[in-house]
Formats: C-alpha cells, sequence, structure tokens
C-alpha cells in the first residue's frame, strides 16, 4: 500500500465531510455571525477524528452516510476548539500560529463569542441527523452524551485549563511539564476527542458493545499520538525523543486493539497510525 | 389570588430545578473546573425560563418531572450565558453588577472557559434523560434541536453580538439603540429562551403542534417583556414611559395566547405576567 493510498482516505473523507457541511450551513444575515461561522469553519485546518469516525462505522459493516453527521459535528467542535485555543487574548500557546491567521483576522469579541455558536450548531448537526424511518434515536442521543463529556467539563474545557496553567511558564520548563504540557492534555483534548470520534462511528454503524470499545481505545491512542506530536514538534531533541519513543509505544498499543477486527478491511485505519 | 402565590410558583419550581440540578453535578477534581462550574451555575441569579417550561408541560396535561431535565438545562445554559455577559474582560453592559460578584471572584481565563464547558453540560442533561421504556428519544432529540437553534449562531449568540456592538456607544446614544439595544436583544436573547422553554415543555408534555406554538408565542412575549424590564431599568424617565407601553401591549399580547387554554388550570401562568 502506498502513502499516497493512504493519505487519500483521510482526503477524501475529509472532502466528503466539508462537503456534507457546506451544504447544512447557510450564509444569511448577519453576516458578521454567519459568515465569519462558515470562515472559521473551513480555515480550521482538519484533523483526524471525522476520517476515523466513518472508518469505525465501516468497519464494523455501517455505511458512510451513517456517521457523516456525527463527523461534520466532529470537524465543527473542533474548529470552536481551535478557535479558543488561537485567541490572542490569552497566553495559549502559538496564539499567532500562521494556522490561525484567518481567525485573527477577526476581532476578539467575534473569537471569543462564535465559538458558544458553533458548538450548539454541533449538536443541531448531530439532532436533526435524526430519521424517524430507522428508529436510531436511540443511538444519536447515545452520541449526543458521548460529545458533550468529551467536549465538556470532563475533557476539552479540563485539558484547555491544564494548558493554560501550563503556557504561564516557558514550554520547556519542570514547571510546564509538572501542571500539565503534554501527556494530561494529550489524553484529554485529542486522546479523549479520538476516543469520541472512533466510539461514536462505531455506535452509529449499529457495532455490539466490544467493538465500541475497541474502537473507543483505538482512538484514545490515535489521539494521543497526535497530541505528542503537535506538542513535542518544537522540543529540544532530547525531549522529542523521548516524545518519539512514547509515539512508538502508542503506536503497538493502537494495533493491538485493531488485532480484534483481523480478516475485516483495515486498510483505511493503517491512515490513522502512517500519517507520523 | 394574592402576589403571595404567584411568587411562590416561580420559588418553589426554582427550587425543584436546582435540587434536581444539585444531584446531578458532582463536584470532583479538578476542583478547579468542577467547584467553579458549580459555583458559576448557583450564583447566577435564575430567570423565568425553567419555571415557564416546568408550567407549559402542566398545562398541556404533562407531569413537571417529564419537564425537569430541560428546566435544568435552561437553569444551566442561562449560567453560562450569564457568564460571557458579564465577563470583566469586555466592554459589555454592567461587568461589575454585583449579581456577578461570583462570577467575577474568579480569574478572567476561568470565566471564558467555563461556559464552553458548562453549554455541553446543559445538552448532556437533555440527552442523558432520555429512557429507554418510555419511547420518548424523538420528542427529546426535538428538544435538543429548539436548543440549539435558540442559543446558537441564530439565537443568543447574534443578540450578544448586537449588544456588544451597542456597548461601544453610550446607552442612551441614537448610535446604541440603531445597532440593537433594547428591541432585537430582548426579542432574540430573552425572547427567543423563553420561547424555547414554553415549547419545550409543551413537546415533553406531549402537546399537540397547535399548543406548542401558542405556548411558544406566550413565551416569546414573557421574555421580550422580561428584556426591556431588565434593560430599562435604569433609562431616563422618558425611555422608561415607552418601555412601560412596550410591556404593557406584550403582555395583552401574551394573555391573548393564553386564551385559547381557557377552562384548564391557569394560576401558575400570572407569575409570568404579574412579576413585573
Amino acid at each position: 500500500m502506498s502513502k499516497q493510498h493512504h493519505h487519500s482516505y483521510f482526503a477524501s473523507t475529509t472532502a466528503d465531510v466539508d462537503a456534507h457541511l457546506k451544504q447544512s450551513i447557510t450564509i444569511k444575515p448577519p453576516l458578521s455571525v454567519h459568515e465569519a461561522m462558515y470562515n472559521f469553519i473551513f480555515s480550521t485546518p482538519p484533523n483526524l477524528a471525522p476520517s476515523l469516525c466513518v472508518a469505525a462505522c465501516e468497519l464494523v459493516g455501517g455505511h458512510q452516510d451513517q456517521a457523516m453527521a456525527a463527523a461534520s459535528a466532529l470537524r465543527v467542535i473542533h474548529a470552536a476548539i481551535f478557535t479558543h485555543d488561537h485567541l490572542p487574548l490569552t497566553g495559549r500557546p502559538n496564539p499567532t500560529s500562521p494556522e490561525a491567521a484567518t481567525h485573527n483576522s477577526y476581532n476578539p469579541n467575534i473569537q471569543l463569542l462564535l465559538p458558544d455558536a458553533i458548538v450548539p450548531f454541533g449538536f443541531e448537526l448531530l439532532a436533526n441527523s435524526d430519521d424517524l424511518t430507522h428508529n436510531k434515536s436511540d443511538r444519536i442521543l447515545r452520541v449526543i452524551v458521548e460529545f458533550t463529556r468529551t467536549f465538556g467539563s470532563r475533557g476539552t474545557i479540563d485539558a484547555q485549563y491544564h494548558e493554560k496553567l501550563a503556557s504561564r511558564f516557558d514550554v520547556d520548563s519542570h514547571e510546564a511539564k509538572t501542571v500539565g504540557w503534554g501527556h494530561y492534555p494529550s489524553l484529554k483534548k485529542e486522546g479523549a476527542m479520538h476516543a469520541c470520534a472512533a466510539a461514536c462511528g462505531a455506535i452509529l454503524g449499529e457495532a455490539h458493545e466490544e467493538e465500541v470499545e475497541k474502537l473507543r481505545t483505538f482512538g484514545l491512542y490515535v489521539g494521543m499520538i497526535q497530541g505528542y506530536a503537535n506538542r513535542f514538534i518544537m522540543s529540544s531533541t532530547e525531549e522529542k525523543k523521548e516524545a518519539d519513543r512514547i509515539i512508538e509505544e502508542l503506536t503497538n498499543l493502537a494495533r493491538q486493539e485493531l488485532k480484534y477486527f483481523d480478516g475485516r478491511n483495515l486498510e483505511p485505519f493503517s491512515t490513522f497510525l502512517f500519517r507520523l
């Protein structure tokens, strides 16, 4: 399998999700709200979570369409988190990241308020995907609960708070590492998001519980790998080495989880371990 | 009916909602997140929306319990909006309101982040209230969609943005009124929230569509009355007179909507028009 092939699964599912989202977001007055929301969402660099959600759904025998609302909601909520992570007002890491150039071209009040509009929009996508003819409301409600736990006080917000504490210190300092730079946010932020993505894809694909939990754990490792890769990209050689060691270990653990699905089409899954 | 009686319906339903919420929020580590969340929610002055949600449910023949999750979610999301409205960093109206003393005793980063945890918690309360034995998932999903529309880009955020624009000017200035101080936020913020509260109470009480829409319109007027009352409390005599005239008109319109329910127990509903 070529590297090209792996990249295309990510690229094609991301394109499908964006196409689905563009149909769902209508730009209407007030433009100052809706146009900015549109720009924030589509200028946020996509992460692996929506693709992973689709792949998990397909792995357990579901169709891509069954996961599309959840994958879109993941893209949208990631954009909300990205926006709040790059507020120029705060002392967060990389507030001037070139990736956030579009976001930072808006005034800080818009950057502050809009994620509060984007998150409910994510839940709207999920709840609206209910289809009375298919008796799937219970699965959608379960996915909504998974999302609220992942992105609320027990998940993202707690991780952002730890990052916020850590950002008071120099990235390489002992204090920064103690209060949570690195492991904890990688676990609670990227880890939790990708675990949620894989579990929800499986739930929507009508997986049984063991499949859901295997995929959740796989997603957790994938997300943590992303978290380590993002955080230690600028670190000193020694720290980079340590991060590489952890990433290798997490990759092995992730592969273990996939063994459960031996015999099924695991091709798309190499995307999530190969991209590093 | 005494004033005391009216007040007690609001007081008793608010107490019921708070008791329900206190069972649902567990204070656990990290205390810096969960304790602050608890304090933000319960130190926010309650508004009429949760009571209205319960009253609408009862009016159409439902039991208070059926509306309790939605009423709690309204209390919680109101707290998130209240927190963002009183951020000391922004030039919003009344950032130093004594009502926000608890909120402002936390550092601004906590005030900025926590509403992003509180809103998902509101959705979690709703989605978790599903009960597989009662086949009510469809109604809960419908309520979640109502919430997302009310509190997202088409609702609260748009209103907050207009208030933000207006806050650049002197409250009494022509510019402030033009960009939206007063009518527009009253409609989109308090109006939309109370319309949502009444409609959702009715939906959960298994109302038919005409009842839902009558109660939604009633809620819209009640919310707008609250919006006018809140905004013009400090205004000049002349403006206060104009606001009083509008409030009287809205009160009459609200009473009209209730005529549809003649013959049922409308006692609790006088609460929502009497408190002014």
